[in-house]
């Protein structure tokens, strides 16, 4: 996120703006199954939800940075759930929300990519329910995760019209195997279980008996919605819905051909720019 | 195929027309790994072609029927890829085709599909390379391919409008595990592995050395191309960039929410309406 989207001279400049980047609960860097020991720890780390994680951060604004508002929330693909609950349980601390390639419910389509995922990495026999010895012993599972990612996680157009190409592979397998291999290799089965799970469950109706009008109208923060154009997992049918239920909300459609992978860091200067502009805008309301 | 494609009054009324179904090799119906005894069968059954099922029925209906010239080859999603490798293959026998959901060149991320379909099958320990005692020792496996099936075979919306409900389910749950659970649990994971593996190598331009314009170039038939509109295993694009290679094609997009399974008797009277107008005016023409 910090390399992607915080920097001198852009939208989310730290030299004018206090910018407060946190992880979240399960990601592996932090509080996660895999670094907790104990009877809590591991296989039976519990279901941690997306709330969890809003509620951890204003905990830690609060008490830790004394900062009682905030400018600005911003964040993608989970980061967007995590902007949503936030715009929806504290609507007075949030001046403005800018959820990036998230909904504020989770949408069955994306539930049963979840579930898949779970499925890729727990049938591997080396799981163990959670308590395998260390990371390595789930490869396989982290292969097939990968696999699933690879699906989802790029646009078709990234597959037929090779935009790995550019990006410095030899093959799609090549893109598959050295970088999302690479990067799900380090990981933790059980990190990335309770991650799904907390997708899976993401949705601010929660506070509001499931209705989602009710939930995404108590948002008053200025709020810009920008899905990108050839998101599977967020598509901009679901995004452009749910803004049309937050009043006085922007429709911000960022055009990338990287479909979801964009967010992290994939796409170009194109991608940056367009980003930047509606921050820009956001933040000079 | 029969029940929902071909009847009395319908464009494909066998009062009329001389229709002939056939089967693909590896559909479990008729030559497949589980029914292959001896060296050659089961785990060992050799990989399969959409070519060779092509060189198979066209030997059927010229060696048993007599049969050499077709006022139509029709087929969907396997049965499309079929329609291609006949019109590319004997385009001098196929006066007409009409390939419905279904593209002549397999496209990457449908590759990537079919591998997480056949990892699905192959990590369940009961697979054994294909040398399970009886098709049931891989129901996991079998429970895995019907939720990514679930995932790709449906259009989101048909998940987000709970378009299972009109069908008679209770819940999204209650459709993957009676209809798709129940429809692959009969099912044996060899042929299924089978299939995938014709199914991500289909690809007509394998006869022009990798050109794709040669190969759709040399498709005398009057040609109607058909994609379903929410079909997430052979979007619109890919069918249309397709078509515009064909001399003198046509381009019926079928509009349906049911995605890929609108082609399996899930959707309504006007799914069969518009196939079939599309159908009468090729074959009238």
């Amino acid at each position: 996120m910090r390399d992607t989207y915080v920097g001198p001279g852009r939208a989310l400049d730290p030299e004018f703006w206090f910018v407060v980047l946190v992880n979240q609960i399960g990601s592996g860097l932090g509080t996660s199954p895999h670094t907790t020991d104990g009877p809590f720890g591991r296989g039976r780390f519990p279901h941690v939800r997306i709330g969890d994680d809003v509620l951890a951060q204003e905990r830690l604004l609060r008490e830790h940075l004394s900062v009682e508002q905030l400018a600005l929330v911003f964040g993608g693909s989970m980061g967007a759930q995590q902007t949503y609950e936030w715009a929806v349980r504290f609507p007075e601390q949030v001046l403005r929300a800018a959820p990036l390639a998230g909904t504020a419910r989770i949408y069955e389509h994306c539930r049963i990519v979840g579930m898949t995922l779970v499925d890729g990495l727990t049938s591997d026999p080396g799981y163990i329910d959670g308590f395998y010895e260390q990371s390595s012993d789930v490869r396989r599972g982290l292969e097939r995760h990968a696999r699933l990612f690879a699906l989802h996680v790029l646009s078709n157009d990234f597959w037929t019209h090779e935009h790995w190409r550019p990006l410095g592979f030899s093959s799609a397998d090549d893109f598959t195997t050295s970088f999302l291999g690479g990067h799900f290799d380090p990981m933790d089965a059980s990190d990335l279980v309770t991650q799904s799970w907390k997708w899976q469950h993401g949705d601010v109706s929660r506070h509001t008996g499931g209705d989602l009008a009710a939930a995404l109208g108590r948002i008053t923060a200025r709020t810009t919605v920008m899905p990108i154009s050839t998101d599977k997992f967020f598509p901009v049918p679901d995004c452009a819905a749910e803004q049309e239920l937050i009043p006085g909300s922007t429709l911000r459609v960022i055009e990338d051909v990287h479909g979801h992978a964009a967010l992290f860091g994939l796409a170009g200067p194109a991608y940056t720019e367009q980003v930047d502009a509606a921050l820009t805008d956001l933040l000079s309301s």
